[in-house]
């Protein structure tokens, strides 16, 4: 028999690079949401799982589960996964990694001849990547009935075509997707490159999360101003988008500065600008600039704290400089999400059992354990040291501490087999 | 007979009303440099000037030479003109207005049965607005025998083809344009509107120009950084464009207010801002930023000057941030350009006949006129009030205005004539 230790190198190696071969073009990988490139990569993992005789099906909103079925029927099963579409020229492990993680697990144990205590699902979800569709987990929050009819006709960024429209598309049914029965509420578990530097500068190979930082999003923000000719228009009497847009780019970064100093806990990205447009010209001041902010906190009465000082400097710029306007748009949130505190300790025990001190941390950025446990599942989170960024082609990992996280999960639950 | 008046009023209506009518399309006018649409502007104009009897020629670079022949061969001829191309989605009158004022004294003159008493010659030059190909004043300075081979290797910015390639296939000659036998200096006037806010706040039609700004631009700046993720990446070890071009553009907005407060005449302005490219997203902070940065004074020291201050700027955004790195590119210049005394005299008295007193004033806007000046002719502009900006849709401009300046430079006319 292969030793388990090799079975979950084997596995990780061969799926993330399998699903990675699944891509719109570089640089980096692409897989849209609801695209034709994530249900193939759906269908890839289904086939490993069938591989090892789990027993696999579909929701209406397109999630994958595969179950391995335990001693115990009355368990709390333990569902483990991640999902697979990726943000435009994103990078290498983000989601994969989690996928790959769950079913390095499950091979090991059919390796081993194991049948877990409770039932382990491997879940793949969809549409995790919320700069395809303006929406939080909406595959993850599908899978839970948790997605609302509106959220349904929210618009893909590139195709304009809605999210029930390519649910549709991809064969699955928007309509049940309203009303869907979920699981009952039991055990999450997930992988995940940290998308951080933490680990990485502590020179750790992973860490288990204890709580997940929401989001309160503009993603279509505006300045408006007036267009003028860059030599003839005095300083006196411009509206200029682009130096009020710094302005306001500047204040926050002061106002971020502030909060963390007052021991909040923030971050404030403006990730995408656009004074672009075929109006815009180097001969000309800017009426209009387009752009998008992300503020983030475990902290939900962070988040409002930040907006409204974000209001508030808003105001001081549009006072200062007649002309100038903000218009803020549609504001999206996600809630901050606090995680288990048993799944920690199951966790815990397996790096434990192997010697191993995982530090207890944040996440940055959002994941479907969020949703899980919004929804009220036990959930948690085990992250994985990562460089290089993230959702960007450099992303890197390395397989070997992806593996010293699986093998901790792996000893845990054998742990509660044997227990 | 026909009042002069009224032939004026005439050909400034229907003449701008017909450039008009080609556009690349809306919102506003769309005539790019070396395309079509401009030549078949030019050929518009040449068919006016066939009708009143002047002799037509092309140079090697395409501008349009019409020449109504004066009475004295040996006297300086009096030049009069401007260009037909606009950026995109610009104005109704920018370019054209100054076409058609010049074609307007040549109609009153003609309708009036007089000879003026030097050639007038009505010339519209091609490739005025630099937004296209990267040189400044492509056109009037390949007339003028002043263009490099290297600058007519200068891209067009659409295209993507060559300004050499553009010439050719609008028929004209670019290996003649190396080398090309320019006019022997002369006198050249050009109407134009004024593009800022000083007539329109002033109430006052028309003003005579004594000086043109130059620039010093960056085309194709950079700001790079670290992609990263914008809910997991701390604030400490970001890199992130989006903030430094922010801080940049607050620190030489400082720098501006200053400089104009030592005295120096200064724009400065940051009209295009890209960070919307595939791989910014929303919850990414941007590890790269294009910018176009514009400086403009009367004064080629003070440009240096301001030049210094923005290195001086962007070395200690550098050193605060480390991992933030700014790339100007290429640097381009348009020398300013004192216009001549005698012309402002020739304006003046024309203008005191019919009892106005124009302001003189300083042309924000690069013009053909500063390549004329530069080339040692004796120059003018003659700017006529306008609102709502230039270089955009809304630009707004009175004929009764430019009517006013036409009948004032005609007085000139009559005057030289009479003496």
């Amino acid at each position: 028999m292969t030793a388990p230790s090799d079975v979950i190198r084997e596995v990780l190696a061969r799926v993330i690079a399998q699903v990675n071969t699944l891509s719109a073009g570089g640089p980096g990988w692409t897989r849209p949401s609801y695209s034709d490139l994530e249900s193939a990569a759906h269908t890839m993992i289904e086939a490993e799982a069938l591989a090892l005789g789990m027993a696999v099906h579909r929701d209406a909103a397109g999630n994958l589960f595969a179950r391995m079925a335990g001693r115990d029927p009355a368990a709390p099963p333990l569902y483990m996964g991640s999902h697979l579409d990726t943000v435009a020229e994103g990078g290498a492990y983000d989601g994969q990694a989690g996928v790959a993680g769950a079913l390095a697990v499950a091979a090991t144990l059919r390796a081993q001849g194991m049948t877990p205590h409770a039932d382990l699902v491997l879940v793949v979800t969809r549409a995790e990547e919320s700069v395809w569709f303006p929406v939080s987990y909406a595959g993850s929050r599908a899978g839970l009935g948790l997605l609302s009819a509106e959220e349904l006709q929210a618009c893909r960024v590139d195709t304009g075509q809605s999210l029930a429209q390519h649910m549709r598309a991809q064969g699955f049914d928007p309509e049940e997707v309203i009303g869907l029965q979920p699981p009952a509420p039991a055990r999450f578990l997930e992988f995940h490159i940290e998308q951080g530097p933490i680990l990485d500068e502590a020179g750790e190979p992973y860490g288990i999360v204890t709580a997940i930082r929401g989001g309160l999003r503009y993603r279509a923000a505006q300045v408006l101003g007036s267009w003028a000719h860059s030599g003839a228009a005095p300083r006196e009497g411009r509206a200029d988008a682009v130096v009020a847009f710094a302005q306001l780019v500047v204040a926050m970064d002061r106002v971020w500065s502030a909060m963390l100093d007052e021991g909040h806990d923030l971050t404030v990205t403006f990730g995408r600008v656009d004074a672009a447009g075929p109006a815009h010209a180097m001969a000309k001041v800017a009426g209009r600039l387009d752009f998008c902010l992300d503020l983030r906190s475990s902290d939900a009465g962070v988040l409002d704290l930040a907006n409204a000082r974000l209001l508030a400097e808003i105001a001081v710029i549009e006072t200062a400089t007649p002309g100038i306007r903000f218009a803020l748009g549609i504001q999206s949130r996600s809630q901050p999400a606090r995680l288990s505190e048993a799944m920690v300790d199951f966790v815990r025990t397996g790096a434990t059992l192997q010697g191993d001190a995982p530090r207890l941390m944040l996440s940055g950025g959002g994941h479907d354990a969020a949703a899980f446990a919004a929804a009220g599942w036990e959930s948690v989170m085990v992250f994985v040291r990562n460089w290089n960024g993230s959702h960007c082609p450099e992303e890197a990992m390395d397989i070997e501490d992806l593996a010293r996280a699986v093998e901790a999960v792996h000893a845990a639950l054998l742990q509660e087999t044997r227990a």
